[in-house]
C-alpha cells in the first residue's frame, strides 16, 4: 500500500463553500466576512447575538511528551470531531493558527495529518487571513511609540536601559535576537541594546488569545508594562497611549476564523501563543463562540500535557471561566516504545517490552490529569508499524491506571477511524461527571503556585531560586500581582528541565532562572532553563525549495 | 455651510456587494477572491481570460508641485472616474495601495476626499487585503536567508561587508535606521551594520509593480542583488536560493484588489512603491488588468509631474508597453498662491497677482508633459475659498500655453462636478491625438539618461556627480545594465534639489550624491539630496488619538 502524501490528500479534498459551513453553526453570509472562499471571519454581531445559546460540552485534547516518533495530536483532535460529526452529534473543533517563519525553516504544517486534516492547508501556513501581521503591526508600533517617546523629550522618564519590550517578526531569523537600535546620529534616536522575537512570542499574541472583547483587548493592552524608571517604577502601554491604535489595528484579527476538516466539518483556527513563555492555546473568544454554537467543541493545547494541559487548565478556563468535560490524551505505540529506551532508527521492529516500559509517561499524565479533576480517555493513534501486541500492551496498561484506551485510525481512515473514541468521549462528556477544578487557588503566594506545579505535575522533589528571583515575586505580589497564575517555560520533552530524561523521572529538581510579569496577559512567566524566543534557520531551509510549480500550486511546504 | 469630514463621509457610503461591482468589469463571483463583502481580489484565471480583449484608454492624472496647501490628486483621479461614468462610459480607476506605518504618524489617508473616495476607507489605510504584509514577509525572508548563509558556513563567499538588502517594516520608527544585528554571540552569527527601511521603499515592492506575471515575478525577485564578493562581483537572491519561497509569499499579493467609489464605480488598488527610489505607480497588473475589462482608465502617479509623471512615462510605461492617451494636471488656485510667495496662513486673502506669479511652475509642468507627446488638461480642483477672479486667471493662463483648464467641484459635489472635466478627457482620449514617446531611447548612456531628465524635465544647467559615480554607473554599463531606465529620486517640492524652491527655477545644477542599482525591477536609483527611506513619528504621533469609539468604529485615523 501506498500512502499519499498530506499535500495530495489536502489538494484533493472537496472543500465546501465557507458559506454552507457556517450555516452548520446557525451564521448568515453577513454573520461571515469571507476570506477567498473557504475562510471567514465570524463577525462580532454574530458572537454578540449567541451569548444566550446553551453551553456546549467541551473536549480537550492533549498529549504524551512530544518524542520525534511524533504523537499527532492535532490529527487526532481532527479526527476526533469529525468522528462526533459522524455519529450524528454537532461538533466543532478549535485549533491553533501556524506561525509563518518556521514553515521556512523545518517545521512542518500545522493542519493534522492523512485523513484528518484542516484545509486550505496552504494558506493556514502562509498569512491565513493576517492575524499574526496584524499582531506584529500593533506589537511594532508599540515599540516604535516608545522609542519616539524617548526622541521627543522622555517625559515620562524612562530609564532607557530598563526598556522590556523588545520587537517581532514572524520569520526565523537570528540576527536579530539581539542587536542594537538608534545608531547613525542624533536624528536616529539614543542608542540601546535590544532584539525580535518571533511573533508567536509576542504578549499581544498572548493578550488577544485570553481577552473576551474588544474593549477587554484594549484593557489588556493598555496594561502592558514596557520599561521602568530609574526608580524601577513601572511605564505602561497606556502610559505611551498607545493601546487605542493598537486595539484599531487588533480589531479584525479578534475575530475568529472558521474553516472546515477535510470531511467538511467546522473549524474554528485562531491565535498560537507559544506554549512555553505563553499558555500555548487557541483564543478565548473562538472557543467560547464555538461553545455556543456547537453541542461539542473538541480543542487542543500545546507541547505534552505536562506543559499544555496544565496551562489549558490553570490559566485559560481558570480566566474563560471554561471547564473541560472530558479529555484526550494522545500516545502512539512508537512514543512509547522511544520512552522505553528504543532509537528512532528502530521503531520499526516489535518491542512489547519497551512499550510496557515507555509507558510510565502515559501513567504519570493520566495521574496529572485526574488531578484535575476531569475523565481521561487515552487516544493511541495507529501507524501502520504498529503491531497488535504492541497496541495491545498499552491498552492493558492504561487499564491498570483506572483509565480506557482506544484505537484511532482516523490518519488513514478519517472520521471512521475515530468512531469508537468519538461514541466513548461524548458518552463522558454528556454523562456530566467531570469536576474540573484548577490545581491552586488565586490566593496561593506566587512561589507556591510554582511548587505546586513543579510538584503536582512534574513530580519534583524541590523548586530552586535564586534570592533576586523569590524578591522579585514578592514585589509583584505587593503590586497587587500575586493572585495571577504562573506560566511555566521548561522543556517539552521531559517532566524535568532536561530535555533527555524520558519517562516518568523523579527526584529531580526545577530550577527557575528568571520570572517575567505578563501584565497584559495576565500572568506571571516561569523560566526553567533556555528558552530561544527567535528561532535560526537550518543549514537548507525549507524555503529553499519551497516554490510554485508549472500549476500554480505550491510545492515544498510540507 | 458646514463640510463634514471624509471619515463621515465615507460612512455614510451605500456600498454595494464587490461582487456587483466586479459583475460591471464581467467578472463571476468566482472570479473575484473576497475579503470581506466590500473588497476583493481578481483571479489569475480572469486576468488571463481577457487578454485578447481590446485594450481601453488610459489617463494619467498628475499634478504640479506639491505644496502644503494640497492639490487633491487622487480626489481628481477619483473624481474624474466617477464623472466619466455618468456621462455614461465604462470607466475604472486604478490608484496605490495606502501604507500603514505613517498612518500612525501624521499622515492622512490616501483614498480621495469630499464625495470623491474610495471606500472601504478605514480597511484601505489599515491592513487591507495583506498585500504590504507579504512584501515584508518576502523581504525579510530574503535577509533572513542571507544571514542563515553567512552563519552555516558562507559558501558564496558574501563579503559581510558588501550586504546592501536591509530589513523593512511597514512601520514608522527611526531607531531601526541603522542598527547591528547578529549581536549576543556564536549562536546567533557574525555582527554586522544594516538597517531597517519602511515597506515601501522595498525592492520587492517595485518589483511587484511592475511585474507581469507570477513568473515574471519570480525571475525579477531572482535578479535582486543582496550583496558582493570580496571582488565585488554580485550575489543575487537566486543565488540564496529564495526566489521560489518569496514568489510562493507573493502569490496572492499579485493579484489585483477591487473596490469602489463613493458613487460605485470600480477601483482598482494595488501596490505603492515609493515615488523617490522608486517608480511610485500602481502595478502594473492592475493597471493591465483594468484596460482589458474596462472603456477608460484613470490612473495617477505620485509626487508632482517632474517626479510622477516622468517615472510613470518612462519607467512604468516603457517596461509595461503602455501608452497614456490623455494627461490631466491637477492644480488648485490655492498651490498657484504659494508658488506666487503667500504663505499658508494668507491663502485667504484673494490675491489674483499671486496667481498669475505660481502659474509658471504650472506652466512649464504642461510643457514638460507635452514633450512626451501627450495631450494635456488642467483641471483645476476648487476649493471653497477661491475667488472667480483667482480661478479665471488659471484658465487665462493655460491658455496661453496652448492648453485648456477646467473647473472642477467633485470634491463637494461628487461625479456631477467633474463632467466638464469628463467630457473633455473621454472626447481627447477617443480622437487618438496622443503621439506617447518615452522621453530617451534605452540605448543612451546611464549618464545622458540623467541629463536628459535633469534639462529637459527639471530645466536644470547641468548634472554635477564625482567620478566615483560615474565610474559606478559605467561598471554597471559594463555588466549589461546599461539598457535601463534611471529613477530619479529628489525632494518632490520643486523641480529643483532644494525643497524652498517654488515656480519655475531657472539656472541650477541637479547634484548626484549616489546611485544605486535596482536590478530587480529594472532601474539605476539616482539620488540627489537627502531620501529618506524610513520615516520617524512625530512628536505627538496621530497613534496617541486612534482607538475605537463605542459604536466600534475607527476615530482619528484621518
Amino acid at each position: 500500500m501506498s500512502f499519499k502524501s498530506d499535500i495530495e490528500i489536502a489538494r484533493e479534498a472537496n472543500k465546501k463553500p465557507i458559506q454552507e459551513i457556517g450555516a452548520r453553526l446557525g451564521m448568515t453570509s453577513d454573520d461571515l466576512l469571507p476570506y477567498g472562499h473557504d475562510k471567514a471571519k465570524v463577525s462580532q454581531a454574530f458572537i454578540n447575538s449567541v451569548q444566550g445559546n446553551k453551553t456546549g460540552k467541551l473536549i480537550l485534547v492533549t498529549a504524551i511528551n512530544p518524542t520525534p516518533a511524533g504523537e499527532g495530536k492535532t490529527t487526532t483532535t481532527v479526527g476526533l470531531g469529525d468522528g462526533l460529526n459522524a455519529i450524528g452529534k454537532k461538533a466543532a473543533i478549535c485549533i491553533r493558527e501556524a506561525s509563518l517563519g518556521p514553515c521556512f525553516g523545518m517545521k512542518g504544517g500545522a493542519a493534522g495529518g492523512g485523513y484528518a486534516q484542516v484545509v486550505p492547508m496552504e494558506e493556514m501556513n502562509l498569512h491565513f487571513t493576517g492575524d499574526f501581521h496584524a499582531i506584529t503591526s500593533a506589537h511594532n508600533l508599540l515599540a516604535a511609540m516608545i522609542d519616539n517617546h524617548i526622541y521627543w523629550g522622555n517625559e515620562l522618564e524612562i530609564d532607557e536601559r530598563r526598556v522590556v519590550w523588545r520587537r517581532v517578526l514572524d520569520m526565523n531569523d537570528r540576527a536579530l535576537r539581539d542587536v542594537v537600535t538608534s545608531l547613525g546620529g542624533v536624528a536616529n534616536g539614543f542608542p540601546r541594546q535590544t532584539g525580535f522575537d518571533i511573533t508567536v512570542a509576542s504578549e499581544v499574541m498572548a493578550i488577544l488569545c485570553l481577552a473576551t472583547s474588544l474593549k477587554d483587548l484594549q484593557q489588556r493592552l493598555g496594561d502592558i508594562i514596557v520599561a521602568s524608571r530609574r526608580d524601577k517604577s513601572p511605564i505602561y502601554a497606556r502610559d505611551i497611549k498607545a493601546d487605542g491604535a493598537m486595539t484599531v489595528l487588533l480589531k479584525d484579527a479578534m475575530q475568529p476564523n472558521l474553516v472546515q476538516t477535510l470531511e467538511n466539518n467546522p473549524a474554528f483556527v485562531h491565535g498560537g501563543p507559544f506554549a512555553n513563555i505563553a499558555h500555548g492555546c487557541n483564543s478565548v473568544i473562538a472557543t467560547t463562540t464555538a461553545l455556543k454554537t456547537a453541542d461539542y467543541v473538541v480543542t487542543e493545547a500545546g507541547f505534552g500535557a505536562d506543559l499544555g494541559a496544565e496551562k489549558f487548565m490553570n490559566i485559560k478556563c481558570r480566566k474563560a471561566g471554561l471547564a473541560p468535560d472530558c479529555v484526550v490524551l494522545v500516545a502512539t505505540v512508537r512514543a512509547m516504545k522511544m520512552n522505553g529506551g528504543v532509537a528512532k532508527a528502530d521503531l520499526g521492529t516489535e518491542d512489547v517490552a519497551a512499550v510496557q516500559e515507555g509507558c510510565a509517561n502515559l501513567g504519570r499524565h493520566i495521574g496529572n490529569l485526574k488531578s484535575f479533576g476531569v475523565p481521561v480517555v487515552v487516544a493511541i493513534n495507529h501507524f501502520s508499524g504498529d503491531s497488535v501486541a504492541e497496541v495491545q500492551a498499552v491498552i492493558d496498561y492504561v487499564e491498570t491506571q483506572g483509565s480506557e484506551a482506544i484505537l484511532c485510525t482516523h490518519w488513514a481512515e478519517g472520521s471512521k477511524g475515530a468512531i469508537a473514541l468519538a461514541t466513548r468521549v461524548a458518552e463522558i462528556a454528556d454523562s456530566g461527571i467531570s469536576q474540573f477544578a484548577p490545581l491552586y487557588e488565586d490566593d496561593l503566594s506566587l512561589f507556591e503556585k510554582i511548587e505546586c506545579v513543579a510538584k503536582r505535575i512534574y513530580h519534583a522533589d524541590e523548586v530552586l531560586a535564586d534570592q533576586s528571583v523569590r524578591n522579585q515575586l514578592k514585589d509583584w505580589e505587593a503590586a497587587g500581582y500575586g493572585n495571577l497564575p504562573v506560566c511555566m517555560a521548561k522543556t517539552q520533552y521531559s517532566f524535568t528541565t532536561d530535555p533527555n530524561r524520558r519517562g516518568a523521572p523523579t527526584g529531580h529538581s526545577v530550577p527557575v532562572r528568571e520570572v517575567r510579569l505578563s501584565a497584559g496577559a495576565g500572568f506571571v512567566v516561569v523560566i526553567c532553563g533556555e528558552i530561544m524566543t527567535m528561532p535560526g534557520l537550518p543549514r537548507v531551509p525549507s524555503a529553499e525549495t519551497i516554490m510554485l510549480n508549472d500549476l500554480g500550486q505550491i510545492e515544498g511546504l510540507f
